[in-house]
């Protein structure tokens, strides 16, 4: 047990504040012989990486990885090649502002972790958030992009497919489109209606929630340990444990409450290869806490970035009467960035869920 | 790690089949000196129960428990004094109906766990559902009924709020409700509403899904532990390993994408105790997966039963086409008798970051 | 993290007191399609069973064990099939003699856990030792007895090497012999001694230690998982955890402290199928935690029994001096016993660890 | 579970190759509020660092440390106040020379981890050693440092015992002696003579073996897990995860195979706090897995140094016959630097059942 770590068999734990010399997690149970480059990291990294659309936060990080063991260098620039022991990766915070703190230090911001962390623990980083700014996720992607390499052909892909209430459009669902566009949205229509909405929302200093979904394809079947360690369980752990997440779907979600058996049932029919083909997958490809080998799909919802400019009555740490209105570099839509976050937590779910059935000594050696 | 374990500190592993002789648990971590009777467990056990209405399955189980180990006889009769060590509760299966179950033994229901387990075993008991059954739930809410002792003044309940798309009407909610109809539901109204829908669903052999909230009160401030043991995402992952799960909210859940952050800020005030008074609880209790000491809300999305008469297109396991349609004793809507279930995993959530944050030597003894 | 868990792929979680109404375990992670038959079961537990012998405690359990989930029935009689969920194996308690243990229930038996289970948990199932009493050991033999299914052509088996300063004499080493007397003694000369030893102890109502030896045989090369879930660790944990174990050792152990570099030294040739060839064994076939391929040797050492008829000085629950001399059933040398418990133990841990390096679908299916 | 960690509620995760850029480890679970410095951690460090007598490696490392995360700068310069939040400590490698190592990167030095970790892994980190180093070490004596903190008291120390088989004298132990030598002896004339028979066995390139005792006093009574998480498991556990470790004792140890049950009792007196007087050891306070209050007492064998100037046979990666002899900087005795390694490991267990006890929140905040 631990609160840091993140699985069990390809295990993530991570350390690091907002505002400390830096942050870093250490990749544990990665199968030796993966060779991975520092590039691809980084291209994970880069995508979550804030200050590139002015509809994320300004604060700019340069988001460098560094890898410090678990690794021999490869044959070529920047190629690593895993050696079975863990993986320390870390990142320097280069953009730590020397600015006073001191009105946030014992000013309880609404919706933070302010409160409940000085409640736990009698101190608290207050430096940008500390421990419990998202600024920790930036070294779950960076897992995510080792997880990655561990089941062989898996993709995992995420896009945004709302901000409040304005959904995509799934027939117009591109993946191609989530790169050319700040928000990662499959629609390029949607895309262009949601700029105008955060135009707006940031504008008055405000903020809006976002629900993103993740698709993992190639997730071979007969991956989740029933009956507590089900794929979907893990998954929704996962993905509720990213900052600000409100809540988690797997497959039709919520909305198979309001469905048929019937409606809800996915045939099947005879496969090419002996497993059956499946006709829909309502089931989000998981069926009792395991992979059917159809596409795994989760979804979730980010809630509005809690730092506002909008003043909200608070208290502070001597239990006075306060109001907060946050200053400084935060985000419209914390849900944006959240889109690469999620993918890392399900391949990192997925990576995990396959070494227990394969073992370290299973894996394909590349 | 472990697949049939949830929690921690407050640790319970689950055994047993459908139709095998006994289902039972065991809850390792139970504070010592805490008193509890049979009675206390059976009442939980009977809410859940099969065949108390016709809107859950026929089948008829006395699921009567039995406390195995970790007990010392109380000064009453059927009272227990728990000993520090671990508690075996064991429930015998009484009503394996001698069936004959050639036709599902091989086919492949829809919407059911028989492909997944096949694939990943290569063998499975197909007797009723064998592992992947409902059955298994029985022990999770004599677990959670333990688990409700373990912090002091804890009270969790939990109520069906919406049945297919027809939800309750909020400013109804009355918990004495709850007791008083076959569905958990708190909005009296809303229950005759169900009835009459669940026949028509019952009586064209079909099914339908529900959502279910759970409301925790008196959980004391400061449970959680960051990052990757969040308290939410603990009761996600107890909530999404419930069968037939969907998805999983804590307060405003999925709303909370549409919202902006004014709305979606609970702001403060000083309390009389030198913590804060909210004045709303958008966050379900939870900041930064630590508890603020309001009501734990959480919500779960149950599917529809898979089980139902029009036929499905399916397989079998030697790969040929099959029709299925499930005969047999099974709920119309199993996300009833699901209400106790998720009460129990969140009580053990919750009893498993008490125990972390306290210790076993930190629990008050009764 | 689980205070009655071992293992974590191959988890065995164990439950009951010492007159409780029954013991058991609970097998999680059995791979799936293995056979195995209660006869094999029962063969380990009638090896262990008290009261065969004058030299082992005179109660008297039939210890017949149940298998109540995770397995089908196979083809003959009483044979099953695991199906991958888990295992629970149970043995009811049949000679709870309804003594009165007034004497025992507030005194605390010199060397015993009594004093430490009252300090730790402010109570204590007294009746038998209950949880701490070595009767938990009964339910190991039987998980070890599905361990040794785990791993193909593994052979784990155990010899007492010493009781008292009588060591025996590895020159007459004959596994044949540990069947043949009471004592599991490898050389039939030093079990003349040891019988004659005995006599005397148990006449004088005094006890004596011992030490056995574990030897695993057919243990894959490679597994294991350093730094700090190394085989040996895992194995030391193991065998430490027994009832009134005292010293671990793997190989050549405390005396590997005494030789040199030279003598110390497995020179290696090269072997028929391209893996070495080991010109000795001092590392007891473990080198940095991961197994050689070479027999794993571990040894352990057992305190003479608590239980003695001389009268020590002690104390009571309410702090007053009493003399404490034990009356009852109990073994001159609690360390006979302890030989197919360590086996268990063994056969555990390499269980676990080759599910670690292949995983359970990795595990060839019988 | 995690290869590379140690401890549930104290959890420590290391990393880090002996020639890799730096080596780390995360501390999870400290409690907040606790004040260390920065010259507390590393003067544990300096009495494990090499290079300091020529009965040690010549290896020469600054082994300075960083505290990157999980603290709070304190009044004073270099003091740290922790926040709750994973600490990370981390190392850089100074002195790895840049020297050739064709020679050892396929031919399997006997008595090292070099064979195993290929047959493992397929791949190893031959620099130094990699991650099988004693290197590794160092960063387990920064985290003991931390664990001495948490429990309010607690005083662990380690004395080397055996050098060969040159014993101590008990009669003469004093603790202040064990920093007036280079060998941690308590006993000053035996430090004499093992200077003199350790310089015979460096001239000669030979190696030797050596035991270490640990005690650790002012242990609280109560803690440890019973059954499979019993105080004493964990320590032997820790301390069997050491580089060159082979044997574990607690209290008296093996030598109490040879003991009657009289004399191995601890009989009791009442105390003055209510609690027991114990007239004696044996124990090395620890009963049924709990700690008694009492001292307590580890031992550790460790085998001699395996890197030799003697060749020795080996094979090769190919499987070629081959001759090692090892050149390099290297300890004729590794057991001279396992006693701060033991210390470390054993105040880590501690700390973490105490945290099993008490909780995090029940720690006393300084």
């Amino acid at each position: 047990m631990s609160h840091n770590s993140f699985g069990h068999l390809f295990r993530v734990t991570t350390w690091g504040e907002s505002h400390g010399p830096a942050i870093g997690c250490v990749v544990d149970g990665m199968p030796p012989n993966a060779r991975f480059t520092l590039a691809e990291i980084q291209a994970e990294l880069d995508r979550r990486r804030p200050g590139q659309s002015r509809y994320t936060t300004q604060r700019r990080e340069a988001d460098e990885v560094r890898v410090l063991s678990g690794a021999m260098p490869g044959e070529t620039e920047g190629e690593y090649v895993s050696t079975g022991t863990p993986i320390a990766l870390q990142i320097d915070n280069t953009d730590q502002r020397s600015k006073d703190y001191s009105d946030i230090a014992r000013r309880y911001r609404p919706g933070h972790a302010d409160v409940t962390y000085d409640v736990k623990y009698g101190i608290r980083d207050y430096r940008g958030g500390g421990r419990s700014s998202a600024r920790e996720t930036a070294v779950r992607v960076a897992a995510g992009a080792l997880a990655r390499k561990v089941v062989p052909g898996v993709k995992v892909r995420g896009a945004l497919v709302a901000i409040g209430d304005i959904w995509i459009d799934r027939a117009r669902w591109d993946w191609a489109e989530t790169s050319k566009n700040p928000f990662f949205c499959p629609d390029a229509e949607t895309a262009v209606r949601w700029a105008e909405h955060l135009d707006g929302v940031r504008k008055r200093g405000s903020s809006i929630g976002a629900v993103i979904e993740i698709v993992a394809e190639g997730v071979p079947a007969g991956l989740g340990a029933p009956i507590y360690g089900k794929l979907d369980a893990d998954i929704a752990a996962g993905l509720m444990s990213i900052n600000a997440v409100k809540g988690v779907e797997i497959g039709e979600g919520f909305a198979a409450a309001a469905l048929s058996g019937e409606d809800n049932a996915d045939e099947m029919r005879p496969g090419a290869n002996g497993r059956p083909d499946y006709l829909s997958n309502h089931a989000g490809g998981i069926l009792g806490g395991i992979s059917t080998g159809q596409p795994v799909v989760a979804r979730f919802a980010v809630k509005p970035t809690s730092s506002i400019l909008t003043p909200r009555q608070s208290v502070d740490a001597d239990g006075n009467a306060v109001d907060v209105m946050t200053k400084g570099r935060h985000d419209p839509c914390v849900g944006i960035r959240a889109v690469p976050v999620g993918e890392a937590m399900v391949a990192c779910a997925i990576a995990d869920h396959y070494l227990r059935d394969r073992g370290q000594a299973g894996v394909p050696r590349s």
